[in-house]
């Protein structure tokens, strides 16, 4: 497939390690909350062999947090998910699908319940600030919104816990996943959450005092050496065996939580009130008429950059794949997919176009590994 | 300056035309409201002769729209601009700031008033549909909002009345600045702006019927031919000279429209009711302590990726710069920078670090030419 360049400009907003990346290798980069996101160093498979192996440091800032605080903040960050939080924790990550008023996904954050009155929606691509703006405006709720000054940098791989161990101490390695703590570096205190979008395991730091962060950086190479620690990024390959969702390619505002599999953060049942909680309902209680899937297709490589119909032998349209890669682990492609009712059953079996050739393809459950 | 690839995906949605202009030479993207904006075809000093003497056809699908519909839909686009709408009429664009309750710009999109009561705000490059759903639903308004399915082609430069004239008529020729009305092509109608990202000249057809959009795109190649006719995108050099703001380049979130030299649409003593009048009255009572003026720099070429400091005789930081580029009409960089008080006025002198060498440059009037 051809390749073309990013033309960069301030609206693609740089990260506070951009030019640590840029001599580090990154050769291609998305954007994301329109900000660059590194999304290659070298091969993909390389990087991909790496992670499950070792551990890689990650420019994730384009994963950006959405501050919410005051008097009403539990009220909004609540009316916005269909999660019940009404039980949360301080000091723990919520996975959140935030839905509108017609149950259509917006984004699926991680919510970070930092104080009673405050809170962290790290989000994925869109623009949930102006939800959270146009909301608390109408509803004149007393808080306040606003895009700190934060860069997160993630820590990957199976080897993470023993760097994170030598820079930190024992105490990280103690830490519960989806939990966060504050730990001191280079006279700054960092907040460090057990998280992280792969499942090789690690850490995501949340970087709000950015010479220290930077320090931290260089400091996380420099211990690394032992570990093999390479700088790296999301990698499409693990993220689908994996299954962990990416808003915007697997899910978007035309699908609603119970089509994507995110039935468990969904709670109908719970007093708290949400947005498109009676039209969840109403789906709940009719049924859904599509559903996201794994697929495996007999082919050794494939690019997704827009919806790709899956066909029925009757030449019909049963559904679409939203993403997709060539897994060395299966030795064939795997994707995430939205399939139409009934053609949702595992080993369902479709007709798949992928340069001019056809192949063949199977259903299957989520995650593959 | 090294190149980066950029990596496609789903989420960076694919135009109608991007099969088209891939095959016509598209060499870099953007990412504009998640969704590819080319950047460029050849050399840029190239397409902005090009764009100066014949006709260029751009994909700028990339400019979405945000349709407002129902009852209450005139009550909510006026409380979401400081400018009157009071006294709009149908078959008209609308240049309008869109503010925070705070005042601070959240994006600059034209406004088409299509029907009493139904709107489209054409958007740059923020997630303005979230914005007024969260209005909307704070507020109880009565209103359809939704992302209709409308890819902008703009036809730019000056032989771009000829060539549409061939194609829809003398009328076409006939019609207002910012004015738009429909017309017929292959059984569809479109409707047709007088309007576009450049100053030489143009329209934009907003393209509702796909498959009689991509037949209008192959016409305007077909029937341009005698006009020279080229695959263009909006071009940094010709928008800068002209003066035409970039939503997160030149403006952002944390300015108000005054700052931003765009008094002309802050209607303080009007009737209507908008986000954030309190807040830019004072403003005006104050006055700014920041506005945007032009910059021409002794330098010969330049990239601004984020924003460079502006430095004056005592090293002190007196502005940045937001966006430049080098301009073979005024054979010198110019671009558009933000200057603190006291330091904007015409012919205040600066210093800039390019690429470890420094530059001298001088305040100036916006727009160039």
């Amino acid at each position: 497939m051809k390749k073309y360049f990013i033309s960069k400009s301030r609206r693609l907003r740089s990260t506070p390690y951009t030019s640590r990346i840029e001599k580090q290798g990154v050769s291609a980069y998305t954007v994301y909350n329109h900000m660059l996101l590194p999304a290659a160093f070298g091969s993909l498979e390389d990087s991909y062999h790496h992670l499950k192996q070792h551990v890689q440091i990650w420019d994730v800032a384009a994963e950006r947090q959405v501050e919410i605080s005051g008097k009403d903040s539990a009220k909004l960050v609540q009316l916005m998910t269909c999660r019940d939080l009404s039980k949360s924790k301080i000091g723990r990550c919520y996975y959140c699908p935030i839905v509108d008023d017609n149950g259509g996904l917006i984004n699926d954050p991680v919510i970070l319940k930092l104080d009673e009155e405050r809170w962290w929606i790290s989000i994925a691509d869109s623009d949930v600030i102006l939800f959270a703006k146009g909301l608390a405006i109408g509803n004149k709720f007393d808080v306040k919104i606003f895009e700190p000054n934060v860069d997160i940098l993630a820590v990957q791989g199976p080897k993470s816990f023993k760097l994170m161990e030598k820079i930190f101490g024992v105490k990280i390695t103690q830490m519960k996943f989806f939990g966060f703590d504050y730990f001191e570096f280079d006279g700054a205190k960092h907040l460090i959450a057990r998280s992280g979008w792969s499942k090789q395991g690690g850490y995501e730091i949340y970087v709000e005092h950015t010479k220290s962060g930077l320090a931290l950086y260089d400091k996380l190479f420099e211990v690394g050496k032992e570990f093999n620690v390479k700088a790296g990024c999301p990698n499409l390959i693990e993220r689908i065996e994996s299954a962990l969702l990416s808003y915007a390619n697997d899910i978007d505002n035309n699908d609603n939580p119970f089509e994507c599999g995110l039935d468990k953060y969904v709670n109908l049942d719970s007093n708290v009130n949400f947005l498109g909680k009676e039209k969840l309902k109403e789906v709940k209680k009719n049924g859904i008429t599509k559903k996201l899937m794994g697929v495996m297709i007999d082919a050794k490589e494939i690019n997704v950059s827009k919806s790709i119909y899956l066909i029925n032998e009757k030449n019909s349209k049963i559904g679409e794949l939203r993403s997709g890669v060539y897994s060395p682990h299966f030795k064939k492609v795997i994707g995430i997919a939205m399939l139409n009712k009934p053609y949702w059953e595992v080993s369902q079996t479709f007709k798949i176009s992928i340069n001019d050739s056809v192949f063949e393809g199977k259903v299957c459950d989520l995650p593959f590994i």
